[in-house]
């Protein structure tokens, strides 16, 4: 099974996303700040995957720090915290991290500096190994949409190089050939920064289900032909209302999934869901380097004085939405009442408040 | 002016577009099989200077012959002309400048071998200069449905590159920047070929017409949030009910257009129309190379063992098109009657039958 990203004799581990498909290859992380720099360049990506890697690199952060006092260790923990808050802005899951590392941190600020570090350690770790849980309970949901011999399309990726394992969109996939039904997944390149052809297609041929690449602009053209039963994608954060917001391109590819009546749906854990947003007009969206559509592979693409814009998501309104797949399980129109039924069930069923 | 394909002491020379933008050089082709091989391996393309150039290919292939008989000409001709017919299965202007030149051969065939190369040259040049003008007179119908201050999106390169100069979709731009109308262009960067980041953005630099470059996959959510006016492309083929044959991802901005209440133009002469063929589904797609979607710019991006498809075009069904501007006028839906109508018009005013 691949792995993400983990904890290793105080460091923290992960997959050189940057390297691949050419070089399988590790990361590994002995200061917080390589954390941060390995998710700002993106040797890291996907908002759960960038959950557990905040999470496990505030914990090394901490766990670094000698402070002389009490007030001294809180300043420096939430320095770090704000680091990482800074790094991408989209991920929902990135602040979610901080949160829950902000929460242990002062649960147990007063037990002393020695447990307060392991304490955050612990979490860390538990956050990393309930992530995977987490995708594989979604998988079981997901599953269900899909039939025995169905042709998938997805964009980016959302498999287990997004998560600590398994995957999102991915996991509802494996989950579903775990079944026993045969599927083919067709994936867009996804660029700039080419996830689908780098990364998803590196984790379908690996494990042998039948994938075929197509660039970002085939996906309607398929979808029309009839070679498409469903689209199922990933989410960086999704609104109260269901408004999803997703790499570049997922919009169009709703759009097109509703002009050619197929389901649409979007796999992404509870934490993703960002109930403090209403719609999606308040999620922030991360425009990037314009090198990055200017240059492949640091070949430059076109001529000199053209301008370039490079947003790195696009927000999906919750109409075009078929469903909402989750560890709870699966929500559907109308979002607000759905979502929050899902995530009041599981603080319930977590025993958070 | 750019000119993309012309005829020079009996050569047919042409812009080598592959080297675009790295490099401004021309191809000189002295045999008529020289121009295939640039017709099929992209260094020209665009459905207009795909039929110049194979005007000018069947002109320089006959020049060369030397038959012993009026029967072994004939045969030769028409071996030349099928050898072009097979060069690129869709481009309807390459078929329609075989049809043009095997009249011409026809009809001046009783004349001897050398009148007839006389005038298949002289034939050639005409339809490289009418091109132009076709494309101005484009411009002229259609600057009217830009605004002034409006935002366009163009996909691929329906340029000066893709005729024999000026252009259809960037023709209509021009035209409007002619009149004095300040506009700016969004053009999708066009995978596999890249065509909209190479060759577009090339053009629109060289006339320091405002020019951003996006990712294909990042058009629609431009339509979304209100930054495009208009839509203008160009055509490889169009049925005679109005069904637009186009380089692939047109299908899919057409629909994200009608979504986003954006109207959607497309620019092509009437000799882009085939009135043999019905509806779109009679239209021919070229399948290329799967490679030209695993690589870019020689470097491979997806892992081994992975599957590929790779279609050049695809067919944009005529209610999703606001209007089909031609040199003989624009014509709207039902596009079954106007299509016809300006096609009536254009034989009677050009005095063809």
């Amino acid at each position: 099974m691949i792995r993400t990203v983990f904890w290793k004799d105080d460091t923290v581990v992960m997959i050189d996303q940057k390297a691949l498909p050419y070089e399988e290859r590790h990361l590994v992380c002995r200061r917080y700040e390589e954390v941060i720099a390995a998710i700002k360049d993106l040797s890291i990506r996907g908002a759960p995957a960038i959950g557990v890697a905040t999470a496990m690199g505030i914990a090394l952060g901490t766990l670094h720090l000698s402070p002389v006092s009490g007030g001294e260790m809180k300043a420096a923990f939430n320095r770090i915290c704000h680091e990482f808050s800074q790094a991408r802005p989209t991920a929902r899951n990135l602040f979610w991290a901080v949160e829950r590392m902000r929460r242990c941190f002062d649960e147990t600020f007063a037990s002393g500096a020695q447990t307060v570090k392991k304490v955050l350690v612990a979490e860390a770790i538990r956050i990393c190994e309930e992530d995977i849980a987490i995708n594989r309970q979604m998988g079981i949901h997901g599953r269900l949409v899909i039939k025995d011999g169905d042709h998938i399309l997805t964009h980016c990726n959302a498999g287990a190089l997004a998560t600590a394992g398994y995957g999102t969109a991915l996991g509802v996939i494996r989950a579903a050939r775990e079944e026993g039904k045969t599927l083919h997944v067709y994936m867009d390149e996804t660029r700039p920064i080419l996830q689908g052809a780098r990364l998803t297609a590196w984790e379908l041929v690996k494990e042998n289900i039948p994938a075929t690449l197509i660039t970002d602009s085939m996906a309607g053209f398929l979808m029309k032909q009839g070679k498409i039963a469903l689209v199922i994608v990933g989410a960086d954060r999704i609104a109260a209302n269901g408004d999803v917001a997703n790499k570049i391109g997922t919009y169009s590819l709703a759009v097109l999934a509703k002009e050619n009546h197929i389901p649409f749906y979007v796999a992404a854990p509870l934490s993703t869901i960002d109930m403090g947003i209403k719609d999606g007009d308040g999620i922030p969206i991360e425009e990037r380097n314009g090198e990055e559509v200017l240059t492949f592979h640091g070949v430059r693409t076109a001529p000199e004085g053209v301008m370039v814009y490079n947003p790195a998501f696009d927000v999906t309104p919750n109409h075009y939405i078929t469903a909402i797949i989750t560890e709870a399980g699966v929500a559907v129109r109308p979002y607000e009442e759905t979502i929050a039924r899902l995530i009041d069930k599981n603080c319930q069923g977590s025993g958070e408040s």
